[in-house]
């Protein structure tokens, strides 16, 4: 019970050079007009500021392009209010009045010399006008996805004509707030891609053979053409494999076919697949570089420069993508989130302290909840501009003090880390010999390997840090912390599962009777599993669904069980839900949705349904309780009274997902020794001096 | 085929005289230093507008003063951004800044000489703190409500004296923003309910007894009070029952108890019951005045006045809550938004004017879609600033026209009317003998009886109108339009369901082999239904889940398929999900989520899992298609070419609900005669030049 041995420090710091073989990454491309600094490039990707939080927009598209990213990219922009997609937090570019909050964005890419790019876009069939309340139109007549209980009408060749003229006259005020690359949207939302592909059933020259499907994208890169009068660059983001069988367009079929019929009419080709969750699977469910096979063949079509995603950290397979003639810009956005820095990062030949994506679709809630994005990775995304976070600069300590830092998860190792670049003593203590909480059990579940990339950066970090010392398998009481004489200490222990029943939705510890209760802090301390085993889960998020995945794997007779109308409901906001009801399904585990916990007794697990208060038992011989979670925090309460500084953050202050708790170990080493503010960020306001 | 005979109107536009017994409803009632001009009140309710669109909101509460409502409220308005409920589109009173959109509210409700109240809230378990990024509190440590992974944590007395500073300094800021009302919100989603409530298991003084429990409700009236420095009065809105039996607060045990624990402390008690749900169930589920066994008791126990809400239309009903010493003054939202004018048009004697509320919450749905209030009576609400629609002021017409509109549904009506009351002579044409297009039908679903107060107020509008015809059962063809020399014509035939399987998911027409199948068109046409019945609901609004309740009550063996995850998902947004999900387990539907239509043969109907492509087939005897609509516009094609002006609203130019259709109806109806706008609405922007 006492602070182990301080484990050895590696050196740090030394200036290190660039291996050559990365030298290709940093050749310019040719776009249009523009030649670009480097290969990299940021595709247009949703945050959760847009047009309602212009400036902090704004400021996190400049770090974007201080990291080194040759072309920094919008998320989806409105051209006209018949396309409306709020109330999702969207740019918009439908009058005079937008055109403001766009150039800041603007002036804040160039003055990194970077290109700044906007991608134009009309929805169909994904929007229902609900601000607007104007009449949604397609390529035909159908309800709005969703369950919104409105009819989108079929556009006439007026509606065309129409079209047409917004859009230009929005690629004219696209040039007007600065932009360099105007990029016609054809992704699966649009307009572009709804009369490409085969759903498209019209009768006219718009449907049909696929050169009329064709027929208004080519017409929407004409006037955009037109609306940017050789000022602009113009780039096509566009599905090439709608990733749904014969029911939509094929890469192999009309996928490529579509790009070699408009093959050099834009000055750049800007590749995506299938629908948002096609595109951009969580690490859970497809590795690095998974695009590859719906690019290849592309650059045999068309001589202009090809970008493509595929969730890229390595530098080494961005190497072999351009040596392949794959692709000649590395479109990256979720690695562009988790380190804008990567770029400068590979530049300068620090690859160590490239943060790497985990790939866990974090930053993709953000735009769910409508609000600034965020990352597990980098807890300074969407926290430019409302906190003045930069996410390679933190502001040195005011006076030299000593922290001691107990516990080694995510929030204990981020608070140290951020605390020891700002030049205090850190002491981390972590009772187990590895470093990583929780990081360590949920990393080894199906398909999370990348958690540990959380643990790993930040490790490492650590270890090149004179000045902290990392205390393993140290055990910490009072005594023990007082000892150490440090005048401020941050509790950072994690929490434990509860066993009681206590959940969201049932107020009380339950009555559980005669079955094994388990919870998963009993599963990954090896307790043995067998039988009909009944996971409950209130906790919507990965661990109830992998538990069940993982059980069923190894044998058990799984049933899953929900109040929610889906299992990990949650993941809905990570766009895995559909995949892993999939993966449940293939592994044998049975599904029950709407179901509350009861109780339990010799009789089996007793459920209320939750809408109809039905009961249901069902009979099983071992009950996984996935419900709420407590704090470990007996140290914060055992240290009342005594004159030291004491803080809890992460699981310790309230159990959330490790995205909560690098944040708050970020802002606990970003803040301490600050004046506390009642607010800490700022608000953009709404103009009422205006109109 | 031609112009049926019009028929006779009933004269109109006379001065018209209060009956006494509605005296009392005019009463001034004493709110600590206020005296109101009446009994009618607004109560706090979302809008969609908050301080996203303050103008916008201000001009919708300005209007509900000057239609006569003696307090109108604010929504939700958060004291501190550890009370965060973003995206939710609330109000705030954080700092300064929230002070001048709220002093807007103040003006627009003055200038009326009503009085201005503001609903202060610090939520519990209900916020995530989605944009503040703070850690949620509750009296207890558990996850917030829905499925976020993140727990509140449990308040110490540190964290209460905080609370109880914040929420005076926000008391103190209301008082500047010009309110008369501060009121403590002790709503189902509110700290202050949270410690109230027999959930609250906390040891210490704020828990265990009720005298305990009430504890913080009275700390914040007492900090409402010394932050207001007696400018203003104080209200409480509580929660006197939570309607989940022993697990929560009952009116007969604690409810009325808790009250009479403050009795005096507030200047006016506000009476809510349940969650939202429970509060405001549409029509279908619940009558006018649900709330009376509830009230009963209250002023027995407070001389304070006290207010309630029940969907209150009738004045009858009015008059006879308070003569029996129920409520004092008589709370009204759903009333209060279907017609702003209501307290008036009792004053004015005008009770045929008065558009009553239908009770369907599609004003609710707007909070959920983070959009302007709507109304499916009045569709004029939220549109007061943007649009400057007031409810009550047409523009004149500024020429003399005759406009023919061919179809009297909910779109056709409105849009007649608003052309007849701009002074245009109006010709409608209806094919039926009855008023009211798909109302008809619709209304005589089980629960929809209110559905034709759409129809009746504006036929009641209309027959009153000297300068519009009505032609019943005139079916209007190409050659009788031109017949009837209108330059105009308004086509609103609206729609019919599609029998061929098209829908959201299945673009294209389905084989449906040798199984009978009808649409709603046919089961309204008298279709004889019988053995099973298979309801293939891609609407997911009421439809579906009526015809289910419908035929399983007479008899039929129904089994209701959606792809969605729950039965009616649309519902959700009108609060009526639940209810519709207990009402049809009672009747004995079979419900079947997540499966979508994929064909039919004699061996039954297929379905493919939506998540996981399992096919499953259903053998049933007949299959309703509850899929889309087809506008009914023949007559639209058939006068291409004709040299008169021909538009289409409501079903007939996009199917939708009937608010879409009395909004297009309404919308084309003051439009007509006006430039076209390319934007026609304006939008509240972000301040760039602050901070």
């Amino acid at each position: 019970m006492a602070l182990g041995l301080p484990t050895t420090r590696f050196p740090g710091g030394e200036e290190q050079i660039r291996d050559s073989r990365y030298d290709v990454l940093f050749e310019p491309v040719r776009i249009g007009r523009f030649t670009t600094r480097n290969r990299f490039y940021q595709p247009p990707h949703c945050n959760g500021m847009g047009n309602l939080r212009p400036q902090a927009h704004a400021a996190m598209r400049g770090i974007k392009a201080e990291g080194g990213w040759a072309v920094v990219n919008t998320e989806h922009c409105s051209i006209h209010p018949t396309s409306d997609l709020m109330p999702e937090v969207l740019q918009s570019l439908w009058d005079e009045d937008d055109i403001p909050p766009l150039a800041l964005m603007c002036d804040a890419v160039h003055a990194h010399g970077s290109l700044a790019g906007v991608q134009l876009a009309y929805a169909a069939y994904y929007n229902a006008n609900k601000l607007s309340r104007e009449i949604p139109m397609g390529p035909m007549g159908r309800p709005v996805d969703g369950t919104f209980p409105l009819h989108a009408r079929a556009m006439d060749l007026a509606d065309i004509r129409n079209l047409r003229r917004w859009w230009r006259e929005a690629a004219e005020r696209a040039r007007r707030c600065g932009f360099d690359i105007v990029n016609v949207d054809a992704n699966f939302s649009t307009i572009a891609f709804q009369f490409l592909s085969p759903r498209n059933q019209r009768a006219d020259e718009y449907g049909g053979s696929l050169r009329n499907r064709a027929r208004l994208l080519r017409e929407l890169i004409e006037e955009t053409r037109a609306g940017v009068q050789d000022a602009c660059a113009v780039s096509v983001r566009l599905i090439v494999d709608e990733l749904c069988g014969d029911v939509g367009l094929r890469a192999e079929e009309e996928g490529i076919e579509a790009i070699s019929l408009l093959a050099e009419l834009p000055d750049l080709w800007d590749i995506v697949i299938g629908t948002w969750a096609g595109d951009s699977p969580t690490a859970r469910f497809a590795p690095e570089n998974d695009h590859e096979r719906f690019l290849a063949g592309i650059k045999q079509v068309t001589t202009r420069p090809v970008v493509g995603v595929g969730r890229f950290t390595s530098p080494d397979t961005m190497v072999s993508l351009v040596r392949r003639g794959i692709l000649d810009m590395i479109g990256a956005t979720r690695p562009s989130i988790a380190d804008p820095f990567l770029p400068s990062k590979i530049e300068e030949g620090r690859l160590e302290d490239i943060r790497e994506c985990i790939g866990c679709n974090i930053c993709v809630s953000s735009h769910f909840m409508m609000t600034n994005l965020r990352c597990t990775q980098n807890p300074t995304i969407g926290e430019e501009w409302r906190r003045d976070w930069h996410p390679e600069i933190l502001r040195p300590r005011d006076r030299e003090e000593t922290v001691l830092v107990v516990g080694a998860g995510p929030a204990g190792l981020e608070c140290a880390r951020v605390l020891a670049e700002r030049g205090y003593d850190v002491m981390l203590a972590e009772r187990s010999r590895e470093l990583g909480g929780r990081l360590l059990h949920e990393s080894r579940l199906p398909g999370m390997t990348t958690y540990l990339r959380v643990r790993d950066w930040r490790a490492g970090q650590i270890a090149r840090l004179p000045n902290v010392a990392v205390f393993r398998e140290s055990i910490m009481d009072r005594a023990t912390i007082l000892e150490t004489g440090a005048a401020h200490v941050i509790l950072a222990t994690g929490s434990v599962w509860r066993r009681d029943g206590v959940s969201r939705l049932n107020g009380r510890p339950l009555s559980l009777g005669a079955i094994p209760v388990l919870t998963p802090d009993d599963i990954f301390a090896g307790a043995k599993i067998s039988g009909r085993v009944m996971i409950y889960d209130e906790d919507h998020y990965y661990m109830g669904g992998l538990l069940a995945e993982q059980l069923a794997r190894a044998g058990a007779d799984v049933i899953l069980v929900t109040p929610e109308a889906e299992l990990s409901a949650f993941t809905a906001n990570t766009l895995e839900l559909q995949r892993i009801a999939l993966r449940l399904d293939e592994a044998g585990v049975t599904g029950l949705t709407h179901h509350v916990l009861v109780g339990a007794d010799s009789g089996g697990v007793e459920l209320r349904h939750r809408h109809t208060s039905r009961p249901r038992t069902v009979a099983v011989d071992m009950l996984v309780l996935v419900t709420a979670r407590q704090p470990v925090d007996e140290l914060y309460r055992d240290l009342a009274g005594a004159v030291i500084d004491v803080v809890r953050i992460g699981d310790c202050l309230a159990p959330g997902a490790v995205f909560h708790a690098v944040h708050g170990g970020h802002r606990a080493g970003r803040e301490f020794g600050a004046a506390e503010q009642e607010i800490p960020f700022r608000r953009e306001r709404i103009d009422l001096a205006r109109v």
